[in-house]
């Protein structure tokens, strides 16, 4: 069984690594896809759109436009992806791992939320539409190992 | 012309009380929907699904049961609705507020931000999918007023 | 808020009753909608179509014809409700229950599952794409008033 | 032509392996594919997700993550497959194989049921959405010889 | 129980009449709808779109106005229905009416067929994927009484 | 029978008025909806939101919040309707008729289009999804009138 | 480019033959998928179904299960289409060759109608929602290497 | 990562070709698509279908033969990309592609417009549903680099 998994959220640890890493080790037939996760070539994403005058010092329309440039990518990525392991880290609003969620909720895809305990409260929301959560990259190979089995 | 409207987000400011009364004022033909706004009947909306011992001390599944109930209203409101606005304050997670706007962009269900200029560069993404970004209420209030006109 | 909820499974309680009851006794603004109830009734809901020869001595047709009628009825109301209350008693197979919550669980209905401890481990596919399970009808009612707060 | 097969149901005699060898011996070109069918793996398919405290000893959520687990794979599998056989066998609930043939039911996705003739009665709602009843694993090759031919 | 059942096809007999008469004796709360019965009317539906020169002597663009405009009528029709009776009579090809009902079946929604038993084999697709098959209108009043049960 | 009617394009003449008066005089059963069809006002749309220093004096930008806060009410009004009426005039560009025409080409809701002889070859992949092509609007009144028939 | 293109409807001439000889002629991309179209093999496709009793001299029921075994096949290669190409010949009702087209209709799957003129009227509907009506292979084969031009 | 981009607009200048070369020149792991752009061979793609009489010689049925046969292809092809670029040069109308960012827009498909600063206010509702607006075919190549990237 072939699966191709999307990593949404946190990019400032190396969670993305350990678990393709991890797959990599158990020979899994899984095809990992993400966003950009450059911070700073993300955020300069729509640079090369100067659209007219002095827009690009403007900080609503540059975000404006490098997240729907991101958005060409990502957009088609989840609604290609067969389950999403959505981050979520101990800094950082990461609201657009949460849009995540919820875009993979309403289409009926299935994800798995990683995150440490003391934010439980604050996901109830996410991990409720979730079919997992996890702790641990390592518990995440395993279910990744485990509904991949031949 | 008639609209449903759905006030997702921040449930400790009443910016939903200024947009239903904007909105009476001007006579405007909306229904406005909601989650449980009550934080704590909210967290305890699970509580009498005592399911199996001493289950209600755990809280990763008390608050599991009580998102679940949570989203028998909000899931419906949300797909009934023809716009959202969803409101990000200063404080808190309020990831539940991206999941319900991921959850519209997936179903292409328009909605309004409304926050601050403060946390422009964190919500890029949820921006980005909006149809507007408004930084007051009376913004909101100008907007359905405008959108509603006979 | 109003709302319909499809009331599926076991007809030989009175489960229903006890629902519709405590949801009037406290003026819930629901619909409650259900598939004919009456056993022999519905066993016989294509005996009028007599199709060719003796084929209503033949069990398997007799059930299919029935069943296909019953479909009419029930296959609008799933479709048409916003939640279903799935109830498993302590007899008879059943499958067609379960096969409600597929139903509902591939459109993204949501649905809550009534039934006490002991089948707990057979139903666990059943429950896990449900928003609630509930062991007593007074915790579905708490639900319903609950859910349909103003 | 060539076709994706998902087999549902029973896991305790061996008609997945009977119609995978008939296909096989006929040279079909059919993709097979399966929950995993091993009851004590996939009953523990969650236990790597030890949430909180002792909630490993608790039946219903320990049901609750494993049968989440396994919806990773089979959601995925059944929203892929051209076709469903589903096997009910002489015993036990077997309510998850009547939530796969709603589930398939209301994806239009077509399905054919394999049972003997003494539970036609409580299987009539799933064999009316069904596009054929098979007795025997012959019978269920003999569909897919037919229907795969060149 | 509230129905809006659509009466497809043969246009010659009044059969049409007979169904809603019986409905309305038992006072089954259905709302009848149909396309344009009037056959003449129905084939000069487009005559007053004369595109240009003299097309409207040339019969294929005559039709295709025509049909293009009924279906205006009839598409919105259908596809706001529960339920559709479809009837096959003696005599014309009434391509209309099968492709009524194979529309019907792509949307999932539920038809009855109504036509003698000497017209069973060529409408065996049609009859395949129906909810009911039919033979007298007091068959279809029966089957339209017993699903709009209280 | 009812009907929902959308009247999008050219908004310099009174082609509007003239369907709704004509539909009147007939007492059809239609509800007619539109965009804002104040040139100025839907300019402005979005003038209220001024987003960060002078965008408002950057077109692009002032279009695009304006063009957004118009698509609010669009959006929804065209799938709500069961028709849409769209009306090609003589001189400007017109780009959001011909993109609400493809808007109701992918949802499939039926279309009218409403434009003289002179226009048919750059409009013909336009009128080649319709199911009407109309030159006055006493053709589309007379349409609206047959479809509408009890 | 590749399209994969299903030929429904009349199976006594070679038309299909004739198409697919034509494209092959022209090295045209093409996958041709179509029904068993065999008659007699197709007649008794459910025969290995021998439900209960006597069931198989039974006209219905015996066209019943055949019909639903041929749906497994047809279903899928025509879900699976680019394309439809739907053949009606000089006899027979071909009933299912408009159902086809009812289906591909429904499903915004584009189809080409073949058959000759004496029938443009009673296909008028059939041809109206279907992208062009050919009166011979010549031009099917036409069109094929038209669209399909790199 | 692997994309399908198609290409909709004006057919008169070498965008196509400019893009194509650079997005070669960079390696990038894209598929290109296309209508038809051949303007005599496009405008007489319907004229094998010399339906009845002289209607060849009626420009109104001339051109919805031709647009209809140009849909087969490009309907195809746009519901295939997982991005179009849709180009509006200095003159004709461009109905067409108007119309297939409308087509995308309900789809929700991504696309990015390609025009001059002299048209962004008629193109205002267009530019609102896109994800991107360039001027320049290098600005394309650039976003397609980026997002492409693995």
């Amino acid at each position: 069984m072939s699966f191709t998994v999307y990593l949404s959220g946190e990019i400032h640890t190396d969670w993305r690594d350990e678990i393709i890493e991890g797959a990599n080790k158990q020979k899994l037939n899984i095809h990992f896809t993400s966003a950009i996760t450059n911070h700073e070539a993300s955020d300069a994403a729509g640079d090369m759109l100067n659209h007219t005058g002095n827009d690009d010092n403007n900080s609503f329309w540059r975000d404006h436009k490098s997240a729907k440039v991101n958005a060409i990518r990502t957009k088609s990525l989840i609604e290609n992806c067969d389950l999403m392991i959505v981050r979520f880290g101990e800094q950082y609003k990461q609201w657009n791992a949460a849009f995540d969620a919820g875009y993979c909720a309403a289409m009926a895809t299935p994800y798995i939320t990683l995150h440490t305990e003391d934010i439980i409260h604050p996901l109830k929301e996410v991990d409720a539409a979730s079919l997992a959560w996890a702790k641990t990259t390592d518990q995440v190979i395993e279910i990744l190992s485990y509904v991949c089995k031949q």
